[in-house]
């Protein structure tokens, strides 16, 4: 009950041990094509680029940077918590021009200010912004978003790891060019992969790049033929053949839920934990929490790493340490996908009452 | 059977299932730690910075070249395949000024031709060489190559995707600066991981860089703290940990069977093979071939597609079609870690005598 990796389903775990085929098994490419099918489902888009980055979440974060910027763009980038941060950070060392729009940790940005910052820098390439930032457990609202941006194409950025799966999310509804992801969060998949997600505005950006992409790993222009099945499925690198089965089932047990039910169950588990913290006099760090991650006040007086030690030595329950700001100051707990259930709330109230007495 | 991934163990498999810890989880750390020093073994060193990259094996070398490389900086490259062309270009998106000593594919490298290089180049940071490029199935010798380098710091940099735990590789011995793998290999474990080892001059040449790495997933200055253990295990990015469970458990497995022992297996076994393939009129490209991954030519009016179309389908043997100048001209047999054993030699060999009738 951390911030990631949640708890992985055995159906998950039976299908990460299936034997490994080569990944230019016809069978193999099969899973593959169905795997990005599904991410279509769960990110609400029909944008053809849309797979697995081969590498765990921030893997995800360093293709969409390195392939939608060159050096010398600008680009507008929301901090607001420790992914905020990497972005400028991911961003400065792929050569871009960052302008930094910051809040307080645990706020969340308002379209005034989004707007203003476009008219600033109106030549800003893309704006990036974190849905639900883990450090800080900010639940930013997208919807309308897309229409501050400037006319000219500016690309709407979106980091997603703690949000997909676990809270209402339209790629195509809310015009959002390119989103990361991780499969550890609430998809539930063990760490180790990156669902990514392009429009095709995205796309005619990368084809117009003047130079090439930095990271020849990540580089879209070399991999998007194996994932968008256009024509022959050349090698690129050798795909990480048994995450990928795991994904697969992850995404199914997903839909099998549906989407709503599934995230009608994020939020009244968020509810029914914070109702019963409330009566523990453990109050939430942001104003607008995220379902998924609760990030919380410790209380006067309470011995953080004590309390974390024995919730994980006693009742096997891990809660994540507060981070930057809010190191010794907040816990962050996670409810994300599998770990969401009302037997996981209720144990971790009553181990709390028990260690905070 | 082709150039990877070869078949993985149900030992393997069953560590891949094993239930996903956090990657702060001290019971995790102690799996990572392990795996650490069993890579020690088998890299047969004892530098500190030995861990498994969070990514495929191109992603290893991507990690190898953005953090001991920066812009300006010159390297020699030996390209006899298509892992040395590979390297040229992650270097040249490195930024690095590239000196390309290249002799046909399926030869291998003269101590006089590196030599020689080394004179023409003296300034050059680092000399990449494949241990065994899987695209020509060439086995090159490493032992003396470090005494041919510029006593002035020059790095010995190695690519031994398809040699690692199955033909000799001594690190220490052989003065490897720098070193990577891939998981899928030899090691028949999951595509996924990229087993990396730096010597203790790699990391000055690190600790003097004047640029930050291109990269923050790969960069070391921020990752050695987690596997080198010193002091705080600080997050980085989330750590592929059911992925490591399983090259822990094939690490073992490795141990187990001792490596002089897996090594003899391995030169057996491609001598079995070879001497039936002798025998079927078929025979080798390189002069000097690797025994893990054999390129040998299709005999004259052979249908390169539909035998190995055949061999998939009647035989459940994949085998490798030819790259480059060897598409449709040659197949690329892997005789792989799990795979190499003498049933799989006899079977493809009765299957091929079949398929060649």
């Amino acid at each position: 009950m951390g911030p990631g990796p949640s708890t992985v389903p055995q159906r998950v775990l039976r299908a990460l041990a299936s034997p490994t085929l080569g990944h230019l098994d016809p069978r193999y490419i099969e899973i593959m094509d169905d795997t990005c099918d599904k991410l279509r489902e769960v990110f609400q888009t029909s944008n053809q680029l849309t797979f697995p980055v081969s590498a765990t979440g921030v893997g995800g974060m360093e293709c969409v940077v390195s392939n939608l910027m060159e050096p010398g763009d600008e680009a507008i980038v929301c901090v607001n918590g420790i992914f905020g941060k990497r972005m400028v950070e991911v961003m400065e060392r792929n050569g871009v021009d960052v302008h930094v729009l910051d809040v307080e940790w645990g706020r969340v940005f308002t379209e005034d200010q989004i707007a203003e910052m476009v008219q600033r820098y109106p030549k800003a390439k893309a704006l990036t912004i974190v849905h639900g930032d883990v450090s800080s457990g900010a639940h930013q609202p997208l919807e309308g978003i897309a229409r501050l941006l400037n006319e000219e194409g500016m690309l709407l950025v979106v980091d997603a790891m703690s949000t997909l799966c676990g809270h209402p999310l339209m790629v195509d509804e809310w015009h959002i060019d390119a989103i990361f992801s991780a499969s550890q969060e609430c998809l539930s998949c063990p760490p180790g992969l990156s669902p990514v997600s392009f429009s095709e505005a995205a796309l005619e950006v990368m084809e117009r790049r003047k130079s090439k992409v930095r990271s020849w790993y990540f580089d879209i222009s070399l991999l998007k033929d194996y994932y968008m099945g256009n024509g022959a499925r050349h090698h690129h690198h050798t795909a990480p053949v048994n995450m990928i089965y795991a994904l697969n089932e992850s995404l199914s047990i997903v839909l099998e839920e549906g989407l709503e039910a599934r995230f009608d169950r994020h939020e009244k588990l968020h509810r029914r934990l914070k109702a019963g913290l409330a009566e523990l006099g453990v109050g939430y760090v942001p104003e607008r929490s995220l379902h998924t991650l609760n990030c919380v006040n410790i209380p006067e007086g309470v011995d953080d790493e004590a309390v974390r030690a024995r919730l994980l030595e006693t009742y096997g329950i891990e809660i994540g340490a507060g981070l930057g700001p809010f190191a010794g100051e907040a816990w962050r707990i996670g409810l994300m996908g599998h770990s969401a259930s009302q037997a996981n709330v209720d144990m971790l109230l009553a181990a709390l009452y028990d260690c905070l007495e």
